[in-house]
């Protein structure tokens, strides 16, 4: 029953995260040795001007 | 003082999260005998291709 | 596939938790009309000079 | 590394934002002794009906 | 920078948890072609009572 | 109502995690324009195993 939250800068197509759910469940099945039928993910999708690096927002940064 | 994080698929109505808020708080106050007044409830509502579930997204699945 | 993560200060018996998760997946079910065995709840203890109230701790705010 | 996740009621404007960022990452990095560079910031901001107050929403209680 | 929280039930070895962290991180590094070194994971590890599947605790449910 | 979580990893004393809530709490109030007492603050400290930089843990770098 492994439960991932991902938080992840926005912009990301829904190939890619539907990609991310099945990667991130796979790794977390393997590695814990657990049904992937049991795993959850979560993902947020964060504005640039929400996440800081060292007191500064990754859209500042130019990231 | 307790603090309840909900996550939800996106797509219920206003009254609907009122009335979750409102249920959820009870219950913390009842089970745990503290007062509704000090409860927190913060709602986060998911889009379903953010919400994976043995490795598809709720979008995928149909749900 | 509501997911409740709720954090609470520590000290509560085991029969109280259990009876949390009860409440507070039946307040889910029956606000969102979910079924009760799609609700997750994760629940987080925190010691009191862990839990921040106006800038103090509950510890040494004698809570 | 510490990492601070932020939720506040929506609103804000990107300078505040911006400035949250920054001074949140001064205090962690200053009370803790610990590089300014290595603080992450995530804020969430949660619309009023999403955040609820002793059993009511911050909409609804007209914050 | 993503950042993954992975809450699961206690009781995993320190060498898988060092499995999980590096699978999880490359599949977060492959799945958004994002360098691995970006990736933060952090591990939540929760007793079996604090942890609720349909309103049950894993422990009443005996996993 | 702004609600902060800060993930640190143990070994912080007590008066350093005072300080941490008394400062981060300053520093919200401060760039939010909002009332220092409705402010709450959750600490998490994390063992070292269980944090992961770039796909290794923080035990294992060393740090």
């Amino acid at each position: 029953m492994p439960i991932a939250m991902l938080h992840i800068i926005e912009g990301r197509s829904d190939e890619q995260k539907e990609r991310l759910i099945n990667e991130v469940s796979d790794a977390i099945a393997r590695s814990l040795d657990a049904p992937k039928e049991s795993v959850r993910v979560l993902i947020t999708e964060m504005p640039k001007q929400h996440f800081g690096i060292g007191g500064v927002s990754a859209k500042k940064l130019g990231r």
